[in-house]
């Protein structure tokens, strides 16, 4: 190990998120070098399953987690096609957590959501493995750094501040009006919803009379805005606020993503409608 | 949250049995909500890979925890096609350990095994996170609930005592007689072993003599009963009790799903042969 | 339980590797019986998707935990076709770590890679569950051994030594002069990368001037030894050491698998040239 040190009791919460799958040791040689430094630190995986290099939806799956954990919980993220080239390696921190990423536009999400109150370029090597290996920076830097952290050693510690970070492209920035929001599906889970970029948010007033709009995807019309999966048939479509509280579409008990195709170009609008119109 | 309280140190177990896979968040956010109510709370994975919805498979995953597991574990599934409905949930106390389900039938077969010895509709929103979803009732119920009855809230607390549970349908249940013994397969696993519904006590007295009875699965004999894998060639096919106490049709180093083909429509009898039939 | 004991505070680390998958209940009792005897163990699962009773392969991920485990980590392996046979199960303790494994091979390269101090053989039943299934030895056996192991127990105490232990066939084993080393593909990761049976100090003087080497996959040529993916253009095929310390066959955001097709076959050899031939 880079450093030798002994550190007080702490038991920090630390998440995982990966595209090492689960087939292979690379999580547990993670995990292996988490307890060596930090026998108490507690490691959650959020999923090892993110697509291959797929920093676009891993950015979604870390969206998800700061509103459901604890103040001082460590998020790393290791989806790092970049890994073995200069791209930096950055830890934020946003409403008490911290997250410890590559700086290739997966906190872009987080960073849309939450003020950055503290950014690190992580690059002291007294924190890193001894052996720091090209291809696996997730055992080497991001664990170590990771279990430091979580046993108190102080973000400045780590490197210099910055204000600079890659951002991923704004191509899927909403199209809105007073009557009309536009979209896109940017999230695909294990169920085959669909879920968009549009939140809870962004639909503003238009939620004041759910009933009275009309959801379509890719031009195709799906009905108002629902409030549960049950108020359609088994099999039947429906549109919804989901549980991360974005516009998602649906099937109830079956799969959206089967009924419309790949996510890929799949546009989505909400639409105010009025009675005639609804005929 | 809509209880915020401090408990004294205690380290319960929860388990969780869910159909979210390991794609997307989801389960990392019910840890992380279990986690801020119950930080010394430790949780063990059953598995999330119940396929979507089905309620069965569940059952006969969650009838095989019950031996395994200390006093005081609390085990929570979510499997729960009817979320959003008005559907109840249940926590149920057997055999010194709790069940926290959905009342959908999931409970079923542990309620077979075991006497339930309390049972509670749980309502009480004090327990829940203070923002409830539509569609996902494990972080937003399930997990707070199951955090704080690990930090020691009593069963009562959460609502009132009940005598009324949904039960799967009994279609599945045994023929028998004193020479024979007629089930179904109602569970397939990673290996393509086929489990029956056949327990080692409804063999009864038929086991004193294994070697005098013939198994068939869809009218195909496979022999009499063996008690271990490695009794037959590799590729072929047995019958034997498996691990959970339940007769089962396997393939030794092979699938007897492979062989036996979906395990839907699979009827399976045990009857006992004389010497003479069996030639 | 076949042995009931007080242990005092303990937090012992316990790593699993096995065949059993994420869909049963399989993995989660043994975690339940561990829990039951050691309940402040540690449980990090390594993989539950070894290929169904592969154990070369599962040889290979063992291999690839020492490195990365603190002292006194027990790591238990169930890949074990020969459940229920008198197949011997050994504990073997390793550079400071322990080893429990069914002897069949699986700790081939561990005991390559490192003395072996202690080897036993597990047979006291007092440290069994008091029943034991013929198919389930993991639970049955290895789960409350590494428990009480854990706990405290010393090796000696769960049976006598001893000095013969099976090991895979060495048909893979290396050719090599002092221009060319030639080994075969033995394990093929998550992203499609080969890793070879050639280690970093097999290479030896070759190491010096790795642009003057030319790798060969099945006579085709790809090029010297990198020292990054990101060294090639993505989607071209690169070798390199990998975070093992072993040659890979990788491609850049790609698979290597899908360019070169499966690894049962695949020879690799790294060659010295000169100038001259690299044209």
């Amino acid at each position: 190990m880079g450093a030798k040190r002994t550190y007080p009791f702490r038991m920090a919460l630390i998440t995982l998120t990966t595209d090492f799958g689960l087939r292979d040791a690379y999580v547990a040689q993670m995990k292996g070098v988490i307890a060596s430094i930090a026998p108490l630190a507690r490691v959650i995986d959020v999923t090892h399953e993110i697509p291959p290099f797929n920093v676009f939806h891993a950015a979604h799956v870390l969206r998800s987690l700061r509103a459901w954990f604890p103040p001082e919980t460590i998020h790393v993220v290791v989806v790092d096609p970049g890994v073995g080239t200069d791209r930096r390696i950055l830890l934020a921190r946003a409403s008490e957590q911290f997250f410890l990423v590559p700086d290739n536009g997966v906190i872009t999400f987080v960073h849309r959501d939450a003020a950055i109150e503290e950014l690190i370029v992580v690059e002291d090597r007294r924190y890193f493995l001894a052996q720091i290996s090209t291809t696996f920076h997730g055992r080497d830097i991001f664990a170590p750094v990771a279990a430091h952290l979580a046993s108190g050693v102080k973000p400045p510690r780590f490197g210099r501040a910055t204000d600079r970070l890659e951002l991923l492209p704004a191509d899927l920035q909403l199209v809105t009006d007073k009557t009309c929001v536009a979209g896109r599906v940017v999230y695909v889970d294990r169920f085959g919803n669909l879920v968009t970029n549009i939140s809870q948010k962004d639909l503003g007033s238009l939620l004041h009379r759910p009933q009275a709009l009309e959801v379509r995807i890719n031009e195709i019309p799906i009905g108002p805005l629902r409030s549960a999966y049950a108020e359609t048939a088994p099999g039947r479509p429906l549109a919804l606020i989901g549980s991360s509280g974005f516009l998602e579409i649906a099937v109830n008990q079956g799969s959206a993503l089967q009924q419309f195709g790949p996510a890929e170009a799949l546009s989505v609008t909400v639409r105010q409608v009025n009675a005639i119109e609804r005929r």
